[in-house]
């Protein structure tokens, strides 16, 4: 699942080596250019290394209009099938929805229509114990309920408590994307409690002011917001090209909130 | 002056310490994804870094079509003036001219309209000789009658050839760019007896027939157009990805036309 596409994205999964071609998934925050300007160029790249597995791709219906034309001007029928869907920035809601994970929409607060990604898994069903399950000699039909976290009786009536039998799977994993936007207390709610949370902090605090007239966020506000979630981990990016230093913006920030990590081109954060 | 935009053509502008702010008119050949998906960014990067100086940029109306959408989705009005030129496909003829250089547009053969452009420099003037002018105390009202050529008749009707009072200036500079397109002689015509011709070399000849089926040209094909029109240099690009090792490419090029050379990302050529 790749999340936004800013020009140079194409060149940038190839040197740190991550093959496109196993992207089946690519979410569009809003249409400022370094969120999509790479998406044409990506596109084009699978079609031409002769991609045939479909594609999806979330993000509003301007995206589309805008692939679209470019497609028809250069004459170009995409080998895959991309198979879009359009997201209402206005409205947030589940986007995508899969047997172990679902994707909602946030609505954000930005110059221009702009949406956030939820990315969360389901619960797991809970890992049965082999050993427990052949010592009790428990039929292979009662292991989907041992799984969702029943006893087990047995033919005499004696109860095996679940907790012999089973243990509880990993924790369901969460991770938000708060693209470009403006500190906005209402985004809290929707990402309380995610394992990771991405909220871009575009200026230092000194700088706050022109981060509300540009609807940007300053590292303290992205912090304020992580805190109020009650998020584990904060990662902060979209740094304005002004900072040749990036301290003072993860300082600043984690004066508010301690968990926070710089989101640097090339790193990997494990959830 | 910019020829053509391919994604990434900002970062690597930056990479080679060209100034991108001295950019003043951008020409864009077609619009297949390699050679103007990089202008948007480009532009957008010129607007946020406080251009304010007028940029012309030629292209067909089509890319204007492209970029007046993205301008409008993104909610962006330029801080500087984008004066956009239409350039018909179709049709050759010049686009651009000022006291020093005529751009001309050539039409090219290829799966969608494309057009390539030739640079000539004007004939300068001839330069003077101060030290003749003033041995024999030429008047200034007769400078710019030398410089073109004329001889100099002083008040006793003795005459001082011109050759003697001033030397000919360099001669005039002309580079041809000619972007993806099939074989085809009818550009030797266009692009004679010009210094430096670049032209596409996607494929070795063994892929002749792919060549022709994909709209581009053999490196032996760049060639034979080269020889034709009589240029002094030759460069060959656009090769194929499947190239790893270019030495075939130029060696075919260079059997047929020996001054050739790869046209590589970051070498400069002068002419």
């Amino acid at each position: 699942m790749l999340i936004d596409c800013g020009e140079g994205t194409q060149m940038q999964l190839a040197r740190y080596k991550v093959r496109a071609h196993r992207i089946s998934h690519i979410f569009i925050s809003h249409l400022h250019g370094d969120h999509y300007l790479g998406l044409m160029g990506l596109l084009s790249s699978l079609h031409l290394q002769g991609r045939t597995s479909e594609l999806h791709l979330y993000g509003q219906q301007d995206l589309m209009d805008i692939l679209d034309l470019q497609l028809r001007l250069s004459n170009t029928t995409l080998r895959f099938n991309l198979i879009f869907h359009a997201v209402r920035h206005y409205l947030g809601g589940v986007v995508f929805e899969d047997d172990h994970m679902q994707v909602k929409s946030i609505v954000m607060n930005h110059r221009i229509p702009c949406t956030g990604f939820l990315f969360r898994e389901k619960p797991r069903p809970r890992k049965l114990l082999i050993n427990k399950i052949r010592q009790h000699a428990i039929p292979i039909e009662y292991f989907s309920r041992i799984k969702e976290g029943e006893d087990y009786r047995d033919e005499d009536g004696r109860v095996i408590p679940n907790q012999e039998l089973s243990v509880a799977p990993p924790a369901p994993k969460s991770y938000a994307f708060c693209s470009d936007t403006l500190y906005d207390r209402t985004i809290a709610t929707e990402v309380r409690g995610v394992d990771l949370l991405y909220h871009e902090a575009t200026f230092t605090s000194d700088l706050q002011e022109r981060a509300e007239t540009t609807y940007h966020s300053t590292a303290r506000q992205a912090a304020l917001l992580a805190r109020e979630a009650g998020v584990r981990k904060l990662l902060i990016g979209h740094f304005s090209a002004r900072y040749k230093e990036l301290a003072p913006l993860l300082r600043e920030a984690r004066e508010v909130f301690p968990e926070t990590e710089l989101a640097i081109e090339g790193r990997r954060f494990s959830i």
